[in-house]
Formats: C-alpha cells, structure tokens, sequence
C-alpha cells in the first residue's frame, strides 16, 4: 500500500505524475481546493462583495467548479446558470444532473431553455450552413446566452470551468491558426470590453481535467460522462487527446506550455484596442452591424421558413 | 488498383495525405525532385559555382539528399563527408553504407574518424557528465567537424538532410523552452556568423521524413535502418512520434506548423546581432572563450586520464 504523501496516514489514491506525489482522497481534495483558491486570489476573480454566476453544462469541470467553489467560499453569494440546448440524448440527463447537484448544494439554479425562449434548438442548426462547424456555432450561442442571463441576474463575474487541456488546446490552435493576439484574451481574468458583458474568470484553468474527474469522484458528484453526441469529430476533442498522450509521455507538458505562452509569448503580442459595436438586434457585443449570435439565429430563421414552405 | 493521380497510367505506390493525391514510383521520385529543386532556387542554396558539401550519416534522410542532389544537378561539384564518431553497433554499419551509396553514386567521400584523429569516440562521453545529454554533446560533435572538414576541403556550402519532422520538433522545443532567437537560426539557408563557419543549407527542409524514407526505398537505395544505440530514449524522437500521430489525425498539420512559425513568428522576434567569439583552441566559434566542442572534449580527456590513474 502507498501512502499519500502528504498526511502520511491514510493510502494515497491518486499519482499526480507532473508533480511526482501521491495523494489520498482527503489530501488530494485539499490540494486542488488550495489551486483553485490561489488562482482566485491571485487573478482576483472574485470576492465577498461579488454575485457570482457558475456556468454549469453537467460534464466533469463545470460540476467540479460549483462544488468547489461553494466549498471554499461558503459564504459568498453563487448561483448556477444552465443553458438547455436542446440537444437529443444529451441536455435533458445534463439539466436533470445539474438540477440535482444545485438541489444538493443548495445553490440557485436559472434555465434558460432556448427551445422555450426562442423556438428552436442546436438540432436546428444542423439544417443550417453551420451544421459543419456546429460545435463553433452552438459555442457562440452558449456564450451569449451565458452573457446573458448572467447580467440579467445581476452577477458581477461569470465564473466557467475551463480546464487546463482546455486552455492549451485553444492557444495551440490560434497560434496555429496565426491568430496570435486572440490568445491575449486566453486569460484566467477577462475584464468586460462593452457594456453588455460582465467580467469572465477561470477559476480551474491550472488544473488538469483528469484532476476534475478525481475531484468529482472523490466527492461523489454525479456528472454527464458522454461527450455531446454532436461534437463526435470535433478537431479539438482529436487534439485533445494528442495533447494527453504527450502529457502521458512528458508529465506536465501542458503546464510548460501554458507558462511559455502566458509569460514569454503573450508579452511579443500588441494589444489592439478592439472598439467593439452594439449589435442592432440583441444589443450585445458585435465586430460588424450584427452579432455572431444573432447572424446564427437569422440564418435558423430563414431555414425554418423555408423547410415550412417546402413542405 | 488505383492510378497514378499525375501520368493516369501506372499504378499508384503511394498516398499523400496532406496533398490528396496517389502516386507512381516514378511520378513521386519526379515530384520529389521539383519540391527539392524549388527549396534550393527559392532559398538560393547554391548553384554551379559552389563546391557543395554534403552531410551524410547513412540513415534516410542524408541518403536520399545525397541522392537528390546528384540526380537533380549531376554537373554541380559535389562531395559527401561521414563523420565516424565510433559508436558501438552503429558507426561501421553506417560507414559500411555510405562508402557503398557514394560508390555507386561516383561521389568522392571524406571520412573524419573520431578515434582516429583524436583518439576518443561517443562512446567514451557515457563516462562523462555529458552521458545525460548524449545526443545534444554528440551533436556539438558532430557539427563541429562537419563544418571543419568541409571548410578543410574547400566547400563553399554544406547541406544537411534536415527534414520537416526535425526542424518543426526542434522549433516546438525551442518555444516550449523559451529560446524564440534559436528559433530564427532554423532557416533553410544559414550565412556564416565566423570566418570559420561555412553557408549551411537544408534542401529536404519541405519534405517529410516518411517522404525521404519512400525516395530512397523507390530508388533501391541501402540505407541505416536503426536508429542510434544510444538515442533510446531521446526526447526529440518522443516527441517526434507524438508529432507523427498528429499528423496522422490531421494530415499536413506539421506543413501548416512550420509555415506559422517562420511566417508569422519569427518576425516578431528581434534578431540579436550575436558577435561570436573565436574559440582560443580551436579557432571555431565560441560563445565564451572556449567552444562547446573544446570544452566536451576537455572532459574526455581529464576521465581517460583520471581513469588510467585509477587503474
């Protein structure tokens, strides 16, 4: 029997290979929790005085994210946002998931449904030109709602459980792609750039996403295990999991390259001082007249309409 | 049985993923050639005027560059160099290849023998503090002969068989680690920085390893089919074969990675004009007083002595 390196007592269930220790249950909880509460602190995501909105989808980070944050600050005040998608054999177990560890945590939940409030679904899109880009597409809708109902609910800070493989996956493909300076807006903290937005954090973007899986089995959370039906061949779930075997072969890669990028890439890049529009339908954060999301939700529109007439 | 996607006669031999097209023998070999040929012309590598030096190991990709070269400009005036470094299992096979590859190929050969000329081998380095980093003191080594013996014997350029697999592994390394200046010295053609330094060119820099591997199979060519003995468990091959797999997943991903880092990195790093000390042993290139090489081979000479002593 190996014992957790920490306490010195009780076995140790976990291998953390990048930093060489083994951990048992308890002290592994403790450990993430001490991450999770330094990264807070030194981003200064967020405080006492805050409202802070969770996103919560029902997968591994994000029910991680909840627990330990209602955790480690009990007292401060927390609410989750679900955004229903509508999407087959999959939203309805995430949102029945999510209604349940908000009921066991005591945690206010808001639903916003998109097929209740808009009248259609992400299986929408799939008639849609987007339908080959659908999981950029439903990223943009999820984002704006989360937004959204965030503000709405008078939250001061969006909280989202993005995970380290998260993170360095993103900045490899915007470097790959050449687009350097959005890898700038890869922070831990982002500060809101229009008066729609609200500040966004990440509070978990120095843990793995297998250390999530262990904080959510160690405390018996339960947690949607498939992927999203429609993310099937996602580019970046295939690079993901490059990017696991090579942490697999040189334990804590993924760490040394998210240091370079944040500490010697970020600071060659110029910031541009992005003048964002409001959007002329949703009043949001726009590049052109309209919005990413309301440009999506007109193209829904017309195929609706003309699938309609069709038949 | 598939054809040929460029003469639609004979058979196709093989895929090219990352291009989309199936190709004959002869057709491939044909395309392998103007790939190569446009790198030398684009790049100005050298021309009828030069007495190019080639560096040749005996694995596949030295062997299809020399090969290559002698097929695309078989007037120029050409040489090949083989450094022995005396590696056990190893350096015989390979000067047992290229002896017979430069035969056949009428191409004059130079060979340097480390124990020869200066009494050690690599293998007497496993008794040093250079044992850890092997490969890394075996390519100071190496490079700083190469460079010797081509400028000895009046070269006015030396190619290497640098191929898109290492220069795209070794440019990852170097931004994981920070070193963004080394990435610029990654360029096809490198002009001299020290009188003792000759032009360093890398006509294969387009191609990828398994593209030489089939040149020099489709040409009947021998080549050393194992690697080093004592590159086991080098950390350029792990990550080399992480690489592979990703291009596997995404064909043409290390094409799309070199292009951003020599498009789009590179010229936001500042070239530092490096003056280069001239090494007070050897009269070669130093950083500080001594070069690299002078100072591994101190230490060779300080453990055979301490050694014998011993003994």
């Amino acid at each position: 029997m190996r014992i957790c390196d920490i306490c010195g007592k009780k076995e140790a269930k976990i291998h953390l290979r990048y930093a060489r220790i083994s951990l048992c249950e308890e002290c592994f909880v403790k450990y993430y929790l001490n991450r999770m509460k330094r990264t807070v602190e030194k981003y200064r995501m967020f405080n006492r005085e805050d409202r802070i909105a969770v996103a919560v989808s029902g997968g591994k980070d994000s029910i991680a994210l909840l627990h330990a944050i209602k955790t480690a600050y009990p007292e401060y005040d927390i609410f989750a946002i679900y955004i229903d998608l509508g999407i087959d054999g999959f939203s309805e177990k995430s949102r029945e998931i999510v209604s349940r560890i908000t009921d066991t945590l005591d945690i206010p939940l808001v639903i916003y449904s998109l097929k209740e409030k808009k009248g259609y679904t992400i299986m929408d899109l799939m008639n849609t030109r987007y339908s080959r880009r659908i999981c950029s597409a439903c990223g943009i809708l999820k984002r704006a709602y989360m937004r959204d109902v965030a503000r709405e609910n008078d939250a001061t800070v969006l909280a989202t459980g993005h995970n380290l493989d998260d993170v360095v996956e993103i900045m490899i493909t915007l470097f790959i792609e050449g687009k350097f300076k959005d890898i700038l807006s890869l922070n831990p903290a982002e500060p809101p750039t229009h008066p729609s937005q609200i500040k966004k954090v990440k509070p978990l973007i120095k843990h793995y996403g297998w250390e999530n899986k262990y904080y959510v089995k160690f405390n018996n959370l339960p947690s949607v295990k498939i992927n999203c039906p429609l993310s099937g061949g996602a580019r970046s779930l295939r690079r993901k999991r490059i990017l696991s075997k090579w942490e697999e072969d040189e334990p804590g890669i993924m760490r040394s390259i998210y240091t370079i990028f944040t500490k010697k890439f970020s600071p060659l890049i110029k910031k541009e001082e992005v003048v964002l529009n409001t959007c002329k339908i949703c009043g949001g954060p726009a590049i052109g007249e309209i919005c990413s999301r309301c440009k999506i939700e007109e193209e829904v529109v017309k195929m609706k309409y003309i699938g309609e007439e069709e038949i």
